[in-house]
């Protein structure tokens, strides 16, 4: 029997369709559905494309309710049922042995924090903080990462060495876009290293436990690009750029992975006030990327390499490539002078990894899941919160378990659909159960006879299909 | 070696006082020095009563801050360091077990909750509700328990059978009394189950749960009180109350295990305007308490068992002791009929576990920690959010998680200050980290003598005590 990824869940057929127990509603498990309809009114839906069916039908899973009550959750969150549990508590003991393995111990923060502590610490994003209402006593907000609360937590306890891990939920005012995994209330697996060491040391194992939590995880290719605050500071700087626009036009920057050039450029000029000439200054280095040969190169280009900034950036990652090449990671890592990361905070070495493709080619609608991890070096957050200013430079990652949560659970869909000598008459019934519209069944026969059987799981009817025709009767079948 | 409850961090020591490394600061280990004052400006503290010193030095280390900023937690909330995840997890991991034992399967839901959702299910405690401020959209708030968003749940995705758990954190605008275990975020751990089944078998169930889990836990003597809001109302009834005071009623009675009953009457005189003669007859009622025998008589009494809500309680509270005779767990179930419990939602048996007394009674200032775990039967509020109002009778518990630690976390100071086999360096270094300011030693030789080496960690000066003067000595020296 071969497996067609999540369009089919199958097994050889018995000649006449068995009787199965009527179909139960799939309204608990909406979430584990999100490329498979769940039950339609009539045989082949509403006459809608399905993406938009199954999005209706997801709607009102938590729309709706009771006695003019919102019966649903937030925007943006959602409740998790005992299988994603599951899945999630699986993942995130793969992440937290990781952090085990590298040294790290737990630490939890409260989800309130004053609001203060929270201001001034995260740029444009400001704006995405819960606040609470003023119910009288301090002001407070939820919290929207757990780098911040750290660096509240060691200046607090006046802590000047940590390797500490952190897997919690935080709370941002975003866009929801569910689908790409991302959510209003997430959590995030946060492993850093406070206190003074060698240059790299540290900012070079957060890289190795990124690429150890991807590999593990089975998640695809995937690839870590890396640049340093400091030398997109000094690529600006040589540019022309004014000292107050760094940040802003970092954010900018930052758009390059999801916008074309020209695009980046407009804002620049026409949002940010920067020069067409400075602008196109900027383009000529910002879409750069390479190994430790461009590290090489920019470290003998005329100008950057008069910057102090910029060189002390180009050295680091001179440093950081030669750990990353005792690790044998660097087949995964690309320097890349887009990377500009939005916040704040950072000083040094930024980095953020995304996955490259999805593993399973006959997805039809892969999640796109954007980055699945990132971090970086902030050597000012602590003294921004100690009494003295008295700095602890520190250096962390955060992996982005939701992101990746949302890829796992398309594939579990699949996983789950199996035990292990799995009977037809089971697969059947739960692609009944769970509203899977099309079975793809592939024997011997079929195998033998280069077709594929098709059943119409609502209708419990089947027909054999050439197996070069079958992709097109999918379509037709799910078309409108 | 003997150990003396959290007074004694100690071994055999060496004749000259060994050469240590400085003291480091005890910041970040606050929440684990309760009993203990971290290390004090002079020697012998600031001449405050060691309380208010450990309270201040508390109070320092989540006040002040850097640079005009606030640097603490919110009020009522506290930040885990490492070795405080250790044990709480520890803690989860038991009662989960407990909890999977039973056949529970998790589920999560989002810490935010349309503030709908929350109104009209708390009574009296609404006001406790945490809401986020109106930044456009939804109006939200922070969930008070877990309890409401599983009957959301299960409305929600029309689930009409489901034995869940649920490990996580709720949030109340209450008083914090921190040394008893009570803040403003706080774990619950939820074990429910939803569905019909036959009478008592599911809520004898939450019982034995209990029952396990504080005996796993290993906390000392402990009683779960159990009523049932029909018998309370039942009395109620006969006594003249009109049914719009039932639950202003129940609220009044719930008090009368931490007020005595000459205050809980003049409250229902005065503030729910009952009369005297109402108050003295429910009086007659709520201080009674027994076990299966009060049943039985108070199903003869001429008119509560008239009362046919009251009747229906008494006669499932028989069937209940049955169960509870067949775990074998009668032993400490009392049938307790001041318990009242302070939500709106509850509709029949209810119950409560509370701990009797410290294990260890060389605790200078036992904590105490109330109630540990709460429940009861909700077969309403799962109806509230249904559209059609369609009921789905449930029951559950709610282990204090919170409170439970605050005891464990007073015995891990003694246990954790030991490795298997510790050396009398570790030790003293220990002391000396930690803060703690004196140390009881009774090797082979002070046992032969009948004393006790006292060693002033700070001083690093040691003296002999006659045993029975011990205790009077480490007053003295405590004292300021």
């Amino acid at each position: 029997m071969l497996r067609l990824g999540p369009l089919a869940a199958a097994g050889r057929l018995l000649p006449a369709g068995p009787r199965l127990e009527p179909p139960r509603p799939a309204g608990g498990r909406v979430s584990f559905l999100r490329c498979w309809p769940p039950r339609l009114p009539g045989p082949v839906g509403d006459g809608r494309p399905l993406s938009q069916q199954v999005r209706a039908a997801a709607d009102s899973a938590g729309g709706g309710g009771g006695r003019g009550l919102a019966l649903k959750t937030p925007k943006g969150t959602r409740d998790h049922p005992p299988a994603h549990v599951a899945l999630r508590d699986h993942l995130l003991a793969a992440v937290v042995a990781c952090f085990k393995r590298h040294g790290a111990a737990a630490i939890d923060t409260p989800v309130l924090e004053l609001r203060e502590t929270l201001m001034g610490k995260y740029g444009e994003d400001t704006k995405l903080i819960y606040e609470l209402q003023d119910q009288g006593g301090e002001l407070l907000a939820l919290r929207y990462d757990l780098t911040v609360p750290f660096a509240r937590y060691l200046a607090m306890n006046k802590i000047t060495n940590m390797k500490r891990y952190h897997v919690a939920k935080v709370y941002r005012r975003d866009s929801p876009a569910t689908t790409r995994g991302r959510y209003r209330e997430f959590y995030q697996c946060d492993f850093d290293i406070a206190g003074q060491c060698d240059p790299m040391i540290p900012d070079a194992e957060c890289l190795k436990i990124v690429h150890e939590i991807l590999s593990d995880l089975q998640l695809g290719d995937f690839l870590i690009k890396v640049n340093d605050r400091r030398i997109l500071n000094g690529v600006f700087a040589i540019c022309g750029v004014p000292e107050s626009k760094f940040i802003t036009t970092c954010s900018t920057v930052d758009k390059l992975d999801k916008v074309p050039w020209e695009e980046v450029k407009s804002e620049m000029v026409e949002e940010k006030g920067l020069s067409p000439e400075a602008a196109d200054y900027i383009g000529e280095y910002v879409q750069l990327h390479g190994g430790l040969d461009l590290v090489e190169r920019l470290l003998q280009d005329p100008k950057l390499s008069q910057n102090k900034l910029a060189k002390e950036g180009l050295g680091d990652m001179k440093l950081l490539f030669e750990y990353l090449t005792l690790f044998g990671i660097t087949g995964q890592i690309s320097f890349d002078l887009s990377l500009a990361r939005g916040l704040d905070y950072y000083t040094g070495v930024i980095f953020e990894a995304v996955l490259l493709q999805q593993e399973n080619d006959h997805v039809e609608e892969p999640v796109s899941v954007g980055s699945v991890a990132g971090g970086g070096r902030y050597d000012g957050l602590v003294g921004m919160f100690d009494p003295k200013g008295r700095k602890v430079p520190c250096v962390g990652v955060s992996i982005g378990i939701e992101r990746i949560f949302s890829i796992l659970e398309q594939r579990v869909k699949a996983e789950m659909l199996y035990k292990k000598d799995p009977k037809l008459l089971k697969q059947l019934q739960y692609c009944e159960d769970t509203g899977i519209p099309l079975a793809a069944i592939v024997g011997e026969q079929e195998l033998t006879d280069g077709v594929v059987k098709l059943r119409d799981v609502a209708r419990r009817e089947e027909v054999d299909i050439p197996r070069e025709k079958l992709v097109d009767e999918i379509r037709r079948r799910l078309e409108p």
